[in-house]
């Protein structure tokens, strides 16, 4: 008797937004010719979604985690697995990642015995944000091995990088080689137990070696010919233990998909063994071929039987606080929701929402509450006819959370399990 | 691009009422002329709040560390070092605080090795309901050094009091003095590990002084003299170890003030290092200068980007049951809302609420949700145009809790570091 409907969840990245003086006031969700995301609204239910909670500022990481059901309080433990996923590293749980600079040594450097640094000062943390070579720097120290421990390392934009440490027993209660000023000498890392003293001890080779093959290479030789500085060593910061985390398939006994366009929502889905096609013409812009991805949701959906789909456009606009381009991004949206719609199965459970907001006052994420709208089979539709921001108050989805959304989704699908008898 | 605007929270105490049948079911809050709260409603966002969790009956205490940030649950250990603070009594973090009565005790007391009483029997656990005189009696014994423990104790009203023990290494797992019934022997404190044990020590050695220096005051020589009974010793009870809570300025980034009227809720305040500043003229009463108190609200906004307002005046009628007392003390904080909003900066964003219900029906707080209204330049405006109990159902704000105000301002305000990418 119980059916069992596939699931899609749309999202548009940043799209919520505030009052715009341009706008008389309105947002530019509100202003925009959106007939599809209203017809989504005015079909199903719809309610206000805080990504993790009232008030608190998501970024798209921790938000994407809470919509997949995986607490952020829980899971995000460090900017560095994260920011290593983003920038496309392979990460897996219990490796160890930290965030890093190119930076600027001057001297010759020294590792003591007891694991402090000496001999050299480092001059400039952004070796004049360099912004072309880092991927030959980059491949140059990538691969290190140090004892039984491999060495990752992928540059990032400008003078920005990850470093990813793989290798039996080792913990993340270290502290920063990076002196987060200038005018010192790098801060041996050193571990508060065990196998944090692993850690410690690896990474500060790992800096030694990087600093000894980078002084040398030809990309810091032609620098320094040009009058500019060298990016002749790496400073990790911020690690953070990349967490065991159930995957999807495991999680809600479904195959999942993500079709999305920035790596680090990429990321996010591939750490949790969800299928993350490339879609050809999803540029991450305000360009982007969105029916492509639209299309890509729709073939997906064959052999999945469930789908997140993530648009960038919306919030790219929001931080270069462009009103028309975010109008324009939001059409974009609707344009997608549209034929994922039209095109995908008749009893398919359809939600729409935001990762977060991304105001074109405040030109970066707020922590206001996002519009949600779920239509499907198993819905009473409720009052509300329109999807914006103010439309949804006083819809039958209430006022919920991110992590909440999951739950509500397997639930439509009639895929969870009971809990209880 | 971020902008940055201050913020105001204004607490009118206990305004949250019940059907009032005196006026056909209406609250005070209904029926009184209120039109700078109903103007703050329709010009922002309103909704109800929990100040702990739905039902859940609040303290002002309670209720005003969730609205700060500070989940009760985790920090309310116990009510010694809430009555402490209430008290006047200058707690932190790590102080062992109690709650006394001045007591009445027949016999001569003696303290065994075993760490029991002997000797004298408890015949009066509120020495006659003493009012006068208690503050000398506690001067008395104010102050004593015992071991390496200060022992600072202070009168409350009638024969209440607190005692705070500050040393190193005390614990608070200890029994109570004070036998809670007449006609027995004082209980021996206690101690469950060896801090607690140190505390149990030191308390009861405070109570064995404290006897010998009260049973010949010239206070108690004088009730003697007038046939009354002598407050000739202090009954501890009811244990707190003071939590350890981070600032108000190191938890938000920003300095904040309090402008209250209550020893209780200004205690909080400057346990949370903020400043708390005196109010000529807020006299805690329906007879208070509730503009007295806004002025202040708007001179502290002058070095402050947070400023928290309470009015006890609606608290005390609900406790009394006086309608036409209740109706007026919301005029007052009508009048308050209307001059914060009008002399404040253009930009601030202005939250109006009740720390908890005091139904005139009820005559104490209960634990019903209270109306929420906050309105600024970052907030949508929704469709709830006048504030009170039923106006803001429905609102965008939904039903929130005390613990979400805090998000909820510093995401408005534009001082919340992001939680994530």
């Amino acid at each position: 008797m119980s059916m069992q409907t596939k699931g899609v969840v749309l999202i548009a990245d940043g799209m919520a937004d505030r009052p715009v003086p341009a706008l008389n006031g309105l947002t530019p969700l509100e202003v925009a010719d959106s007939p599809h995301l209203d017809h989504i609204a005015a079909s199903g239910q719809c309610g206000l979604m805080d990504p993790i909670g009232p008030g608190v500022r998501a970024g798209s990481d921790t938000s994407h985690l809470a919509i997949l059901g995986y607490d952020p309080y829980k899971v995000y433990t460090g900017r560095g697995p994260f920011e290593a996923l983003g920038i496309g590293l392979d990460v897996k749980g219990g490796d160890i990642c930290f965030r890093c600079n190119f930076s600027t040594l001057e001297g010759t450097l020294r590792l003591l015995p007891d694991g402090h640094f000496d001999g050299a000062t480092l001059v400039d943390r952004r070796a004049q944000r360099i912004a072309e070579g880092t991927h030959e720097l980059a491949q140059a120290v990538d691969g290190m091995q140090i004892e039984d421990v491999t060495c990752l390392f992928k540059e990032s934009v400008e003078h920005r990088g990850a470093l990813l440490l793989r290798g039996p027993d080792l913990g993340a209660n270290v502290s920063d080689v990076d002196p987060h000023h200038e005018g010192t000498v790098p801060h041996g890392a050193q571990g508060a137990d065990p196998p944090s003293r692993k850690t410690a001890r690896v990474l500060n080779q790992f800096v030694l070696r990087a600093w000894q093959i980078l002084k040398d290479h030809p990309v810091n030789k032609a620098r320094e010919a040009a009058g500019k500085r060298p990016a002749n060593c790496i400073m990790p910061r911020g690690v953070g233990l990349a967490p065991h985390l159930e995957p999807f398939r495991e999680r809600y006994g479904i195959p999942g998909a993500c079709v999305v366009e920035t790596g680090l929502i990429a990321g996010i889905g591939r750490y949790l063994a969800m299928d993350v096609p490339h879609v050809e013409g999803a540029t991450g812009g305000a360009d982007t071929d969105e029916l492509a991805l639209a299309k890509m949701v729709i073939t997906m959906l064959e052999d999945h039987d469930f789908v997140l789909c993530n648009l960038k456009a919306p919030d790219l606009s929001g931080h270069d606080a462009s009103v028309e381009t975010k109008i324009g991004a939001v059409e974009k949206f609707d344009h997608l929701v549209g034929y994922v719609h039209e095109h995908g199965p008749a009893d398919l459970h359809l939600a729409i929402t935001c990762d977060h907001a991304t105001p074109i006052t405040f030109g970066d994420h707020t922590g206001d509450p996002v519009p949600l709208a779920i239509c499907g089979p198993a819905l009473l539709s409720d009052r509300v006819m329109g999807y914006d921001e103010r439309s949804v108050v006083g819809g039958a989805l209430g006022r919920i959370r991110g992590f909440d959304v999951m739950p509500i989704m397997t639930n439509l699908m009639g895929v969870q399990e009971k809990f209880g008898a």
